[in-house]
């Protein structure tokens, strides 16, 4: 796998088109910086936000049947089907805010056959269970990798210009947390969190087998993220970095949502550092690990409001911001245009 | 002016409808508690948010001329000029995310004639200067109410289930500061800010210009909030004053902006503590103030963006978060319905 992906650089005019608008300088805050970022990203002083897609990567786990997470794992299907039929919390905040929906199987242990919104992409029934063997074999992982960038590079010759990534899988914060963990050399037990909602003892249990599973891979702390990644899954992990790449590859603006997501977006960033200039990090997620996941990328979020449910939710609440701050800078009028005075 | 606003109460059953939804309880954090709000505010499982309107109320301060803000005074009825013709952030904001718009002419300095989307309200030209002598008498300080709320029955006739607020008009921070100071205890320097831009001689001039103001009426801690309104107005404080009582009176959500609507949010509230049950906080402001009201309303606020261009920027901004919180609550799948396991 190759991407370029070139950093971001200044537009000339761009920053005083900004100023220019009806308001004082800077008052709009983080939107300013954001509609910066996408000027700089499309290169342009009217940057299109177009077909925003939103992209959920399931896929399932052999850890998860150790005991990792507080659901049965038949949950990662039957939510699969909840998608498809319209009635999650993603359909509904996609629905409203204007973000197409399509559900990618990276790995479903699932036969769903063919079913309309849902992208095959499947590597295998589950990932194999990182307690005692690495999760996917490396051809597993460059075969995921290398899906997820397919179905991104369609989407960019539809017209795409802008990614929102969330996922499903029962258990796949553990694995989020181990490569945490491995990719930015925090503590497991600052990695690791309740997920969906385990107890004090089912968090207990969690750690344990984290650390279990730590051990047994016994990575350096210069593994290759390739490597780690095949460690220690998933495959919807694996699919959304392929996919991440591509994407900053087209230059398209990626919505980065909670604690999966920005796992596999360490992976992407550790290969390819530029990818950075192309995420908007929309939310912080109240699943421990984030906040590590944050610093390590030096990420800011738009907003912070106790979610951890997981699916792009986050990024799905956040994207109405994102459209603002492209909205302000090609439709509010100038000082100038307006006939208003400037400060004095 | 009398209004009679109930206390919201729990709805039997509604806890349950927000946690048997297919997401783990609690999962989806402020959103929950925002559902679970609309409902009680409603009294209903199935809460609608109708014809979400935007009022901005504008109107001018005698204050201004001696120059407590960055900009000539002609800029709020330029603006107002800007609302009309749909070239401000607001217009751009309320667009985007489905509110709609009407500007309300408080008290302009300024003869705008019949114009379509401006509702005529006015109560004179502008404040008096409360450096020398009360910004209004209670005569018109009543008026101003009285047509705040008048403007909101007639919404509520028409079927409107929430107002979001927002205010245009040089000087108004300042009026603000002095309601805030006044009404909260917090002192004086805590309660001023730099506004729409003043620079560090401009804040001290206005920070001495407040003092002097507050030191001439030497209104005692215990003075009422209408008395307090009447000193330092504005006419467009007064009148979202009125509009929010009577917004809460007739059980709508109210979606509470920044600094300058918080003021008026603040008079409101101490006429009638239960207004604050149908408040949504909507964003902190970066103005300083801010701070010190929504520690008095112990309120926490969804965004935190760095905003403080005032015109309800941060209500709209906020808007679709509170539409996907009804929007889960009404469209969900439960898990019974969805066949999708729970927690073990």
């Amino acid at each position: 796998m190759h991407f370029t992906i070139e950093p971001i650089t200044p537009v000339p005019g761009l920053q005083a088109r900004i100023d220019g608008k009806t308001k004082p300088p800077g008052s709009l805050g983080e939107l300013e910086r954001l509609a910066l970022q996408i000027g700089m990203i499309q290169q342009s002083l009217t940057p299109r936000l177009e077909q925003p897609q939103m992209l959920v990567f399931a896929g399932d786990h052999g850890a998860a049947l150790a005991g990792v997470s507080a659901y049965p794992q038949e949950v990662t299907w039957q939510m699969v089907m909840n998608f498809l039929a319209g009635g999650a919390a993603i359909n509904v905040f996609a629905r409203h805010n204007g973000l197409q929906l399509q559900v990618v199987d990276a790995g479903v242990a699932h036969d769903f056959g063919a079913r309309s919104g849902l992208i095959d992409a499947k590597i295998a029934f589950g990932t194999r269970n990182y307690l005692v063997q690495p999760a996917m074999t490396r051809e597993q992982r460059d075969q995921a990798l290398g899906r997820g960038a397919a179905i991104v590079d369609r989407l960019a010759d539809q017209g795409c210009r802008v990614i929102a990534f969330g996922e499903m899988g029962i258990g796949n914060t553990a694995a989020a947390s181990l490569l945490t963990h491995q990719l930015t050399g925090a503590p497991l037990a600052d990695c690791v969190g309740r997920g969906t909602g385990l107890d004090d003892a089912g968090l207990e249990r969690k750690q344990r087998l984290l650390a279990q599973a730590a051990s047994r891979a016994s990575l350096p702390p210069t593994a290759g993220a390739l490597d780690v990644l095949a460690e220690f899954g998933g495959f919807e992990i694996a699919m959304m970095s392929g996919a991440m790449l591509a994407a900053a590859a087209h230059r398209m603006v990626l919505l980065i949502d909670g604690f999966i997501v920005t796992s596999a977006l360490l992976v992407a960033a550790r290969h390819a550092p530029t990818i950075r200039d192309y995420c908007i990090f929309c939310h912080c997620s109240a699943e421990a690990g984030h906040r590590a996941q944050l610093r390590a990328l030096d990420a800011e979020p738009l907003l912070d409001l106790g979610l951890r449910l997981g699916e792009g939710t986050g990024a799905a609440l956040a994207w109405p911001l994102v459209r603002a701050a492209a909205a302000f800078l090609n439709e509010m009028a100038s000082f100038a245009a307006a006939g208003v005075s400037e400060q004095r």
